[in-house]
């Protein structure tokens, strides 16, 4: 394999952390319950050298402000009931990731930036069915690929009928890839088009513009520019009086996340991460909550981003982020956790009984979001329930997550902490579901659905290693003698696996059950697009990424397979 | 891309038609409503040289037997209740596909094998839940990765307790692939093993025996050898007091195809293959029926396989076969009919008043299958509905089958064939679910389903080409001033497109709306393997289908995606 493109030098640490007043390509404006969130590409602003974001082309920097954004919007602005998505640029909407980018990305980057961009995209469809705060996209010029792709990912799409504006996916016939940004999942799944048309879309350059971009259901209106202003006030208010947010609500602000790096270790004031690379791996451990949980709403407002559960979460995400990005050739994470767990469920108990407070509802719906994070981490995954661990309700959630989990039974000579104890919350069975539209337990209990119920009855009690055995919350405990041997014997033979068989392995065993567009996303299409980003016709010296722009064009091997 | 497999010499032409006077693999063995089908493999008829089948492994020509076999039990044995699949060989089961004959394959030849043994393991389920033909897998000795995948595809397993016999995945430790004939899906979704329980299963390459098989729900049962024949027995006599197939009804003989091939036109009875290399494309004629139906179900059992309907349905599975497998350059398949449709919609009525007629069922059956065949063959699929043409209810079932569709409105001058017009039938609003289990109609008008009822009011009528546009049931009209110039530029774009493209852009849009273990095997579990299967880990020449059985361990590169 002489593709020289798979192994650049190593690039710059990526940070997935920002804030709007950093931000080089995106603005957000508030206006009641109306806000704006306006592309407007800074085409020398890239996250890499060797490239410029002509046209309001994205890399993994401008999705990492739009996933900022989208997170403050909810936490920042309980109020804001649309978020009406547009262009700042006059002639063009967006013209998706930057081609230049991914044909320089190795690998393992283009699939990684696909997985976030396929995030947040998913993250904004969860704004909306979540907590109500609906996408208005506005397309005024041009929005090619990953442009419409960021349209499709909206509630509605509002087009100008001004013989400019189109839509369109041309990945195929300019590029040879697939609209791997949910673009083939969403045109089918979401907005139903015809497969025929459907067809036709994907492999017409130009794409759409007009009427038939309507009646085709590819966008929900075209409109003349002339009506423009009065139809998206029109469709904003329409969205606006079906949601359900606080008009009065006091927004918290995401201050920024107290991380130290220190070498292969990093700190976070609820989180762990200590790296090992020579054994391939990364040890997370979460640190339960030090104090109980607040008296009242009006206490979690206060709190705001240092109450326990969203700074955790908050961190986790980081991590998680950072690990992807960054750790390449750590393929095993180890979950451990530290704590009180019955403060963990204190804290379970507080957000269950506040649900219908809009930031206590968001709270849960960012631990959902950070839980599927870890669910599509394409890494091992193992949790190590021991002494001293709090792996209790919303925490447990990474326990049911791990492709394994091991726990101890009793406790070393001379440690005096609780012996490992795990428990269940109500949030277990309901608040949490993977992307398969199931909660881990039910998809863990696919074909015993009676260990559901048992495991309901046990909510609140702390569950002993043996006991988690047997009620298969756990894959399996070992006593003292055998513990340490066993989990070393594990990590050792994860380690000397191949790493692409066990990604494909954990892909497909993770996600039982039923599918959804999300799992087709980042199941069907996510591995299909994979496949074609290792064929000769889209990264050979000949295909069609490296000779795109190149006025030559790509020489395709016509086999089919 | 220097990896010297991909492009071996070209191979002998492979034929899928067989019969069992010449199986070399397998046995049928009928006694009364209890079959035998034994998988007893030679090992040296090999379908092509550089490997040995030892251990009961298997080749594309082990498994051309079987799906014959499958195909025969249902036709020729009406009163075969039960099939017990086993092996013919004392210590192993079935060590499952031969591994030096997919490190000695090519890419396309790798994924073309997975598809068609994944398609006949769905035969065998459809065998079962569609005529209640069901499978009883016996297992004595060892059943490997493909063994135990084989075994899975049937309703029930019965392993034998003995200290040898056991059920393993081990393609993941041995050679950095997936068990790809389905096996991960079977796992996690038909028998609902726990997913942690999965992933140990995938990662044990000795695989699991005894009690704890059972216990996992890997098998269904565990027996001692002394009572293996008691309770195979047991276990078919319970599984045929399920079994609605008659006691009394006379087989019908799946006689030789009338095939002649001459130069790059392949001729059947009812159906002409016409291959063009230059413009790499071929054109199926099927040719509607000559004389009316039968008038009662004794005729229907005296015509056989000459039965119209039934002739064409292996005419047409056979040449899809042979292109996807010996025409690997043709990337798009035209459609064409010649006949009346009225009289197809009489055989389509005359199988839909008898349907409950063991024969019209399995002949309805196999219709689902081979339209099924035609939905997952990865080339551009378009129709051409033309004067004088028949796509009239299960023939209609092509054209919404494909990608594209389009129709002459009129005819040329001098052509005094009746205009094109499509006609429904009832038999396309049930009888032939896709593999997301449901009917081309549902899928095509998921987003309009209005559609479908509107459709559902033409029945019987004949549609002319305006009229067809209008109902959706084709993608486009042209008038004779445009029809041929669209349909030729059409057809040079898509050849124009990379072919690695538009398999995974048709494998993503055929199948909008839900997912089934059938749609996960061919999308998400095929994809991912089609995508290891390019991965140096797997194939490189340090990999691990190249290293196997030469002592030397594979070099991975450890790098996550």
């Amino acid at each position: 394999m002489s593709d020289t493109t798979e192994k650049p030098a190593a690039p710059a640490r990526i940070d997935f952390e920002t804030a709007p007043e950093r931000y080089r390509h995106w603005r957000i404006s508030v206006n009641g319950p109306i806000a704006e969130l306006i592309l407007d590409v800074d085409e020398n602003a890239t996250l890499q050298p060797g490239y410029q974001l002509k046209l309001n082309s994205y890399d993994l920097g401008v999705d990492i402000e739009l996933a900022d954004a989208v997170q403050r919007l909810r936490f920042e602005h309980p109020g804001v009931k649309v978020v009406v998505l547009r262009s700042g640029k006059d002639r063009v909407f967006c013209a998706g990731a930057n081609i230049r980018m991914l044909a320089g990305s190795s690998h393992a980057h283009k699939v990684n930036f696909c997985k976030f961009t396929n995030e947040t995209r998913f993250a904004m469809e969860d704004a909306s069915t979540g907590s109500s705060q609906r996408y208005l996209c506005v397309i005024q010029g041009t929005a090619a690929g990953g442009g419409y792709e960021l349209a499709l990912a909206c509630d509605e799409i509002i087009l100008a009928d001004d013989g400019n504006s189109s839509v369109s996916l041309p990945e195929l016939p300019l590029l040879a890839v697939l609209p791997g940004t949910g673009g083939l999942t969403r045109v089918t799944d979401k907005r139903k088009v015809r497969r025929d048309r459907a067809d036709v879309l994907c492999t017409l350059e130009e794409g759409l513009k007009g009427k038939r971009a309507a009646e085709w259901r590819v966008v929900d209106q075209v409109v003349p520019r002339s009506r423009m202003d009065a139809a998206v006030t029109e469709a904003a208010t329409r969205l606006a009086a079906q949601s359900d947010r606080p008009a009065d609500a006091q927004g918290i602000e995401l201050a920024p996340l107290k991380r130290t790096r220190d070498g292969n270790t990093v700190t976070y004031s609820s989180l762990r991460v200590e790296i090992d690379h020579p054994a391939r791996r990364a040890t997370l451990t979460v640190l339960g909550p030090e104090t109980a949980p607040p008296a009242d709403t009006e206490e979690l407002q206060r709190e705001g981003a240092d109450f326990w559960p969203l700074r955790l979460s908050r961190e986790l995400d980081d991590a998680l982020l950072d690990l992807r990005a960054n750790e390449r050739d750590i393929g095993t994470l180890i979950f451990k956790s530290t704590g009180d767990p019955q403060r963990v469920l204190a804290y379970d108990a507080f957000l269950e009984a506040n649900g219908t407070h809009w930031l206590a509802r968001e709270i849960v719906l960012q631990w959902k979001r950070v839980l599927k994070r870890i669910d599509l981490t394409s890494r091992s995954l193992v949790a190590l329930v021991e002494p001293g661990s709090c792996f209790a309700g919303t925490l447990a959630e990474i326990v049911l997550a791990c492709d394994r989990s091991f726990m101890l039974i009793g406790a070393e000579k001379g440690d005096n902490r609780a012996p490992a104890a795990m428990a269940l919350s109500s949030l277990n069975f309901a608040a949490y579901p993977m992307s398969n539209g199931l909660s881990r337990l039910a998809t863990r209990f696919l074909g015993e659905p009676e260990s559901i119920a048992s495991a309901r009855d046990t909510i609140g009690s702390a569950l002993d290693a043996e006991a988690c055995e047997e009620a298969g919350l756990v894959t399996i405990a070992y006593d003292t003698i055998d513990y340490a041997d066993e989990v070393r014997i594990f990590l050792e033979e994860r380690a000397s696996f191949s790493a692409d068989g066990l990604t494909g392995l954990e892909a497909n065993l993770r996600f039982a059950g039923p599918e959804t567009m999300e799992t087709k996303v980042f199941g069907r299409l996510t591995a299909w697009q994979n496949w074609i980003f290792q064929r000769p016709n889209a990264i050979g010296p000949d295909g069609a990424l490296k000779r795109y722009g190149t006025g030559v064009k790509a020489d395709f091997d016509p086999e089919r397979v």
